[in-house]
């Protein structure tokens, strides 16, 4: 059996046309049957029938104001060279607001503009023989809401597939109805399958995967208003997912597969779906998600989706979201499409269509997108994601500076108010973004790693608000300040210390090839990890080199480059590399062993420019006034705060 | 007691500025205390602590596709040319995506790039003496998940103040993660309040109000992620609503009373506020809401809620939502605002800033913002709102064509897949507009009823879709053409008939005052209500009268004007007249006796270049083709469908 047996590569558009004409025509697709349920409890549910008033609101004439009722013909001729007095109970009939206007009565006067004349006191409500003086005629049915001014009875409330609102459970209240029908809520079954798969909070053993991708799919069907049911974990046992599948046939509108949807030899969902029931398609032209599937059992439709996360939100959101929406008899909203230029060229495949991940921010007057880690398993690329570019099948590719399209995961207000941070990373970063939220929730910080070079390019560019830079110049032994001066010519920049910090080599606990320093990067026991060119720590890094006059090719693994400090410190932990250089906050964060190398300073370099935005003088004040902050940072070790803050050059 | 004893007239800025500043200074809008809850249950929370993972994402080297581990050392040399061998199960193990890499592996060769060298057969998973032949080197750590690569032990996951979302439930899941600590909800407790209010549901009679306020403000505490308690109906005596207010106290974060904040004779808020604790702000000005009331009793903020919904809406989404969100760490989200142009000019009180709420439909390249009622107990108004503009203190109202701000209550999207319909009204397009939103989903009609002559000025000026008209030409008794052919002699315009219908003189059952036609209309005990000039109605009306030789000072109530015949059938009903025009579907709507007077033609006119829209194409499909809309029209009653859909003229 060869394993591709099943997986075609179906262009997007065909295959959801596929799709969703074959559900149409199983008449698979049409909107759920309503239930009755309270209208106090129907809150953003969708109407599956019309709401028609039964009863008109108000439902009796009833006085708007505070103040008397009265016969408008009583009225006539009044002015104030002629007032009137109308005898109270008689003419004149004290009314609240809201209260009934009293049989024969067409009108209101308010309090304000009425005397009471009375004898011993102004109480409103005033007995026999006591009058009101008015000086003004009253119009027919003035300061009276009269029958059905707000519903008439028969009056449409609310279409059917109106998804309820706050208001509108007031106005079916006030139409008369207690109850209502709405649609059924599709439930749908997510079935998590591998022998792999643990539940989370498992004792973890190496070869376990912890199961997730059930929980993301199930928040999603929850946002679309549907309603998830999870299933227990299945093994990659066909008789037990066939099984399972049956089980989950009578529970449910959709079953949901994950995953198995791969042609390799545990990949049991194309199998199982073609023995109960039929496969539709299977495999299409995206990435990441190739492999998703799409079937039909018994009148139900059933969905493989494959197992990486990345490739699962994809793929549910493409196949499964339009079919909850129309059974709640709901239009999926477009999301909001955002024209940005992209910063760094993202290569593609020809023949497929790749739905890349990016963040987004606005510099200056123009919102520039960052495309972020494109692996199919890196759920924390959606999880930083500001939007989508979709990369046609028929391109090969988006170059730096390009126009794009970005399909937004959060609103545009959000990103306005982000602070775009491109440059070498340092781990109070993170620290700062989360004060940052919680002292100003309005606003956000998000960093891009791309070296201390990348960052001042970046600012250059207009691309970032700000860059993390730590870059020596050798023959002054001064830090940033040459380098923004030759890079950035044009621009007012205002440079200010965020810390110093340590740098050095990071080995095992224990130090287990027994590492002193660079020099013992030419041993053939031992490898080593890099940073990748235009981080200030490569530059180090080769600096040292130099000094100890040994050349890169004699260090085996210097082509093997990370981005971030901590990539560094995990490879090192993880036995991908025997030693790197990094920060000691990295190394106390995976408890490795530290061999300080050198003392550097970190600085910010912030364009005049945005410098007077809000977002960056709140960002400032916390470097500059927040404790809880500075205590993390000093928490995290390896750090001197004495200049946090300092302007180190203003040009 | 003057009844205005406590209401101060402050405006908005101001108002808000006090009441959040107070409160800060109190410490009360701080954000809450964090719950610890299940990951998996956190849907939609906020963090109330930052999400740092414990563990690694993958925690394990695992391999990233179906293939073979191998070590890459063993690798060095092989091409197409020099092939090599490599032993299964001591220099390649076969691997599964997910799978642990065997200790020492430091790579994958996929399967599609291998050939099994077997004897008997190409079974995966070989023994013994079985090889796999690779053509390639491979490169260290290719195919590899390192330990890592999604996230990073003490990476952080999330920030504080965040809301969670479905992919968020996933990152936490994997980066060991089962519970979270979120923010409380805040607790609002609603209490209503009014010896005439009852619960939905109830046998009503006269001076009953239904109480669906608390429902309304409830459903909006949701939507802003707290959690609403609903107080029982407490009557208007202030003994019983402070010793509510007590009891609230002590089950919630917020107390809000509704109503009862205004100055009338029943108006015991203040009082009761007072003498518990303090009311900080009585009366904003701003309209509707002007008696909202803002307290603080024993460090809980206390709102007062002025009655009528509107206010009732308003005034709680302006001074309850922020310390909601701020509860939460949440900042709240600008509405999303659209520049329109209004279409009708509003005039406005001088000093109140007023809250108008607005329709608005994209006609043509122009958003197009049409006033609706503005009545404070009109709910109707908040249900068929697409929008509000305000209009600030200093200004008189704002002239019909200026450029306004619209802040949205649906989305953009939404607005510009709405039919705008402005005429003549006519039950069957309510009918029409149900049917519209349950075929098509995407898709909403909404229709401003402003009379015949109203609708064709409405074309004119580029601000419908398409009217709804039913004008006679006395002279060549034809409907619609001539005024057509004189007003819009520069549009190209479609034509087409939706019903004939009958017209007559609406009395109460059993006709009570024997009204036999429009010669009755004479006499001293007939009040008749009259439709708005430039209806269609109203021309007929003043053909019947000159025709009989009547005029309209002689006829009572001739000035008394109504915008819908359901308008005119509830003043019929209500005894605010004894007569007046309208179709028959009016009067069987509300069970009145019906006098015929004529029948007419009751048209659409679509101008030629809005036709060509999906969304009006889908219109006429269902106005030609859909059965139910046929029946459902005819069961109104006094129809006649003969023409339904043809085109009646085309210029």
């Amino acid at each position: 059996m060869s394993p591709d047996i099943y997986l075609e590569s179906t262009p997007l558009h065909e295959a959801l046309t596929k799709w969703l004409k074959r559900l149409d025509s199983e008449g698979i697709v049409r909107p759920l049957s309503g239930e009755t349920i309270k209208v106090i409890d129907s809150l953003e549910r969708v109407t599956a029938e019309a709401v028609i008033a039964k009863i008109s609101s108000p439902f009796y004439h009833s006085s708007a104001m505070d103040g008397y009722a009265v016969r408008f013909a009583d009225t006539f001729g009044v002015s104030e060279r002629t007032p009137k007095r109308l005898k109270i109970g008689d003419q004149a009939v004290y009314v609240d607001t809201g209260d009934p206007m009293p049989e024969g009565f067409n009108a209101v006067i308010m309090i304000e503009d009425v005397n009471i004349i009375k004898a011993q006191s102004i109480e409103h409500r005033a007995q026999s023989n006591d009058f009101i003086e008015i000086i003004a005629p009253a119009t027919p049915w003035q300061h009276v809401r009269v029958i059905g001014e707000d519903i008439v009875a028969t009056e449409l409330i609310l279409p059917e597939n109106h998804s309820i609102r706050p208001v509108d459970i007031g106005a079916m209240l006030a139409g008369g109805h207690i109850e209502v029908v709405v649609r059924k809520r599709p439930k749908v079954v997510i079935i998590p399958t591998g022998t792999e798969i643990v539940e989370p909070g498992t004792e973890l053993k190496k070869g376990d995967i912890i199961e997730y991708n059930s929980r993301v799919l199930g928040g999603l069907v929850s946002e679309w208003g549907g309603r998830p049911v999870r299933f227990r974990i299945i093994p990659d046992r066909i008789e037990e997912l066939k099984k399972a599948i049956l089980d989950a046939h009578g529970m449910g509108d959709l079953i949901v597969i994950n995953a198995g949807a791969s042609a390799g030899s545990e990949d049991f969902t194309a199998n199982a779906i073609n023995e109960l029931g039929e496969v539709i398609l299977h495999g299409v032209s995206i990435k990441p998600g190739k492999p998703v599937l799409m079937g039909l059992i018994r009148g139900k439709p059933v969905l493989g989706i494959p197992g990486y996360p990345v490739s699962a939100y994809i793929t549910f959101s493409l196949f499964a979201k339009p079919i909850i929406y129309k059974w709640q008899g709901l239009e999926i909203e477009e999301p909001e499409i955002l024209r940005a230029k992209i910063s760094r060229q993202a290569a593609s495949t020809l023949g497929q269509e790749e739905f890349l991940r990016v963040k987004v921010g606005k510099v200056g007057d123009n919102f520039i997108a960052t495309p972020i880690s494109r692996g199919a398993g890196v759920l924390m690329s959606l999880v930083r994601a500001d939007g989508f570019v979709r990369i046609p099948a028929m391109s090969e590719g988006i170059g730096a500076g390009t126009e794009i399209n970005v399909e937004l995961m959060r609103s545009k207000g959000d990103i306005e108010n982000t602070i775009v941070c491109i440059g070498s990373h340092d781990n109070a970063l993170d620290l700062l973004a989360n004060i940052l939220k919680k002292t100003y929730p309005m606003f956000s910080l998000s960093s891009a790693h791309v070296g201390s070079m990348g960052g001042l390019l970046a600012l250059k560019k207009g691309e970032a608000h700000m860059a993390g830079t730590h870059l020596l110049d050798e023959e002054t032994g001064e830090y940033n300040v040459s380098f923004i001066k030759r890079l950035l010519p044009d621009k007012n920049i205002l440079l200010i210390n965020l810390v110093y910090r340590e740098q050095g080599l990071l080995v095992p606990k224990g130090n287990p090839k027994n590492i002193k320093g660079f020099e013992d990067l030419i041993r053939s026991d031992v490898v080593f990890v890099n940073r990748q060119s235009g981080a200030g720590t490569r530059l180090l890094t080769d600096k040292c080199l130099r000094e100890l006059g040994i050349t890169p090719k004699d260090v085996k693994g210097y082509e093997r480059e990370e981005y971030t400090h901590m990539g560094v410190a995990s490879a090192v932990l993880t036995g991908v590399a025997d030693t790197g250089l990094a920060i000691l906050a990295s190394a106390r964060a995976l408890n490795l062993d530290f061999i300080p190398i050198a003392k550097e300073r970190y600085d910010l370099a912030i364009p005049q420019e945005f410098f007077k935005a809000e977002m960056l003088r709140c960002l400032v004040r916390i470097i500059r006034e927040d404790t809880e902050f500075r205590d993390m940072v000093i928490r995290l070790g390896g750090y001197d705060i004495s200049d946090m803050g300092k302007v180190m050059y203003e040009g």
